[in-house]
């Protein structure tokens, strides 16, 4: 059995909250937040849990062995590293940490103090991505060719953050589950419209150390929601439209055929395939209540965690990159 | 009264013939390619055609006042450059040339021989990119947000260039044509999967003086047919999908504003806007035939030329930059 | 203020519990339902509100003046009754009653007790519905031509009842409302493939007394879920799709125009007409908010009911009419 | 080798031409029309046909073996008797008379002039339909629950048949191609709303022997173009979608188990079942150049036809029916 706390309660608080609560092994004893509407608000749906102003009574109750950050992305280095020195297990909302620095010294720490650091990468717990991920690891796509995704809406424009540090985390998280691969550099291009220094439309170009390359576009001002990734292999390729309300994975047998030819003009020969789409069913499972099931798995039976500390890190390596090369006009950046 | 020729009737030159030979105010005289089998072709269904396998036929005839060249972009110079020495008009498919160079000294040529450049930026006559010219000029969009085009699909490999000089110079010629502004500089991404040394995916950023940017993803590999292009401003949004049979572009009355406050906090303050959405019908005349009739009426009574060949340069100097960007990994290039 | 109970919290009544509970001018105070887990499921979310298996005790509480009552249709009479009869307005769940006879009954007996009767027509209160029915009224549409609705999805089956009068009440309420008119009479056809006497599969044809006709598709085996409504007149045509998470509404300029003419051939002449296409930005509230902002506005300031027992009693008689119909393939039943 | 002859070249008779001229068995000797311009586009595309405006001429051509009509439908029997008179084998437009009696007399006719009747039901001959045929003989639908077609756009009235006659038979020939079984009755509904008793919109129920029911909506004021038919049945389910440019058939394994249970509540018991999602790839060969290698299979190899005078007049048969029942409000008439 686990005893559970959650540090924030504004808009994704709430939603660990009810996954931890209705989970069997988990009792949310404690919860915090600076705004006490948030706060009654909590109260009035789990009269059971204790509110606090102060996120220091949760990390100072011996009892709890588990607490969520759900707070501004700039607080999580700080909350985490009292979470971890008092010993107990940490799950941090995503991005991980303002800085790669800040997300190496919580590893340390956390291996120091042998508990765990769980990042909410939680779109990695989707029925969506998992059937990717096996269709990866099955070797179902062939060899790697492109990762491409768009996440663009009229968006909340953050005040802190681009576009990049609130949107991408998702499809980078996405990304690095997916192929379990160490990006070898970035350029990243975009624009600001308001003129407050923070790039409302943003592009990132990920290469690798072969012809694999990712793209990912982020935008707080298109007219239309789009969420569409696609992926593509030498054998089939993916379109994945989040938006579709049940067929969101479509595979397609398409692709070509690098024929080498003895042909003096052209030495290679592309021959191109198509056959069937095939839309397979999807885990229905919410995210959010895979993410906690994994959880416990990895503290109460020792488990493999399926987003550890080393996986926030990469986000935060890849988003760090990526500022540092759209300040410079895509100046490709090493990671 | 003109009198035309057309080089090369391998893919594109039969449907100019079609729409000259349609044209009230043009005779297709004759056509010249080096493969036979093409020319049998435009006999068997315009007997009156005359055709050869020399295109000096065609450039040497004096009763031949228009040339349009079909063939492929490296032999555009050498071709154009004849035919403006004879002292004819030409329309030049696109990209204009391989090199900027090259489109420079065509046009110096036929400023001093007095004869018209045209090159064949077909969409810019379509009736969606004439809808969006005319929001954009009556200012309906507001400030210029951005153009954001995707055009991929699995696509016809080139054996001679990569997919930004295949694909690009459609988005590259609509988005001059609608803004009518010179680049500052360009990044360009991709990755070549074949091993030719040719991009079959890529991304280019376009960056202006200002705010205004534009990202054009273009390539090869994808399983999708996707024609998609975001065009934002302050007032409206478009989205312009190619693909729809005949809804094609959807205006939303949609945008932010942005508040000077005196918030200590916050010294900009973002207001959503959300409206109606709008398709307008199009106008649906075949874009080649509005190209054909722009021509006749340059050439019969001195109309302005939609594209001339300051359109076709710039449409070359953004790919000569993209090419150099591409090749040093995002590497910005002035244009 | 109004004090209210709920009869039956299975499926839909959390959500009148749920709308009710928010409004500022209703106290719900009870709630029944013979089965005890739906009690506490409310007990838990509500703990102000009482709880109890015998509806009796709800309809005998004095301080009640409005109950809802969400049971299956053949409860809704005998329920309705007792309410009424106790002086009491009622909420009664779509369709309103089992037979056009008990219906009637009602309307006379509320009549006499001076009590409301509001029947829960849910979708006219939509935003979709709501525009539309504008629309109309501002005779923006032109002549009525016909209502086409398809709601079809591999639904649940019902044990009491056919298709028709699980899934078209939604239809002809809205048919209902926005036209206004009584329809002439009802040819319903369908199949049952299960073999327990009631369809599946099932399509209504409403005859007005003018050309203006509708037809509504029902069925519980479809693959897809469609919610397709179309809506034609001699200015406007209207394409509503329910699926549709922001554009439901498609409002398109296209008709025909009948010109008389001399030509002895043909006496009539049709002339096409395409213009815009518009999506109206709808209003995004509740259905079930509006509703009971209507049910309060009446009970407390003597508004006009949106949905009262002559619209419940039209229902459930072109239900009945249609029962007749189907049974006896496809004979016209008069209303 | 087979010499053809072509009487009507409006609409439709130009691409028999094009599709007979392309086939190397078929020699294309002559056309006739009562207009001058039709023959004179014929002429200039095909130097080699002879044209005529008597269609006698190429009914009394002894040289020729096939001859294509493509006239009104009023005129089909009498030209059609004229042809089979002389010996020869005829391919008649849709629908193939406008009575069943004349469809029975070219029948018998035809079996007593050992010529062949085919009936230009171009569907059958699309590669989606083959593939759906291909599923329902191969049993991988399970049993037949329904054919439910809707066949609507912003059409062109026709002044001589209603929408009926002018588009279901699509639908019918597809349908009775599919399951190759004779309906027991028919019940249709229309409204008309020009006024010249020819309606423009209707529905047509028809009813097997067994459970499997279909329906065909036609209409010709709709103002989205929809060509969407679904076939389910008990172990599979498709959705053909005719607008889609390359997935037109989605296959879903998705259906209903019916299991008898000891309930003595209820005596049957639903389980519901949904997996996978399929787009097979279909034959991408246009439909009339199937058509025609058919026929030529057929006279020149002894195959069986396609769509031979039995599958038109089953078409008459439920046209006829339909109109029947139309004019009496739906009142069922049997086949």
């Amino acid at each position: 059995m686990l005893t559970a706390g959650v540090i924030g309660v504004g808009y994704w608080g709430p939603n660990i909250i009810r996954n931890f609560y209705a989970h069997p092994e988990i009792i949310v004893k404690s919860c915090s937040d600076l705004k006490e509407t948030r706060l009654e608000n909590i109260k009035s749906n789990y009269p059971t849990i204790h509110t606090t102003k102060n996120y220091l009574d949760i990390i100072n109750d011996p009892q709890i062995d588990l607490i969520a950050i759900c707070t501004p992305v700039d607080t999580h280095f700080e909350i985490s590293k009292a979470v971890i020195n008092a010993g107990k297990n940490v799950l941090i909302e995503k991005p991980m940490t303002s800085t790669s620095a800040q997300a190496n010294e919580l590893i340390k720490l956390a291996e120091k103090n042998k508990v765990h650091i769980f990042v909410d990468h939680t779109f990695v717990f989707t029925g969506a991505v998992k059937k990717i991920k096996e269709l990866i690891d099955k070797n179902e796509l062939g060899d790697l060719y492109y990762f491409d995704s768009v996440r663009v809406n009229l968006g909340l424009f953050q005040h802190d953050v681009n576009v990049i540090w609130d949107l991408a985390p998702h499809d980078i998280s996405i990304m690095h589950y997916l192929f379990n691969r160490t990006p070898q550099s970035i350029v990243a291009t975009g624009a600001d419209h308001i003129g407050n220094g923070l790039e409302d439309v943003a592009y990132m170009t990920i290469y690798f150390t072969d012809s694999l390359i990712a793209h990912i576009h982020t935008n707080w001002l298109s007219p239309a929601k789009i969420r569409n990734t696609l992926i593509a292999g030498s054998k089939k390729m993916i379109v994945w439209d989040d938006n579709e309300p049940s067929e969101k994975i479509r595979i397609y047998d398409k692709g070509i055929d690098i024929i080498q030819s003895d042909d003096q003009m052209y030495n290679t020969f592309i021959q191109y395939r198509t056959g069937d789409m095939n839309c397979p069913k999807l885990d229905g499972t919410e995210a959010l209540k895979a993410e906690t099931q994994n959880i416990t798995d990895v503290l109460l039976r020792g488990a493999k965690p399926m987003v550890d500390g080393y996986a926030g890190l990469m986000v935060v390596k890849i988003l760090e990159a990526s500022q540092k090369s759209i300040k410079q006009r895509g100046l490709e950046i090493k990671i």
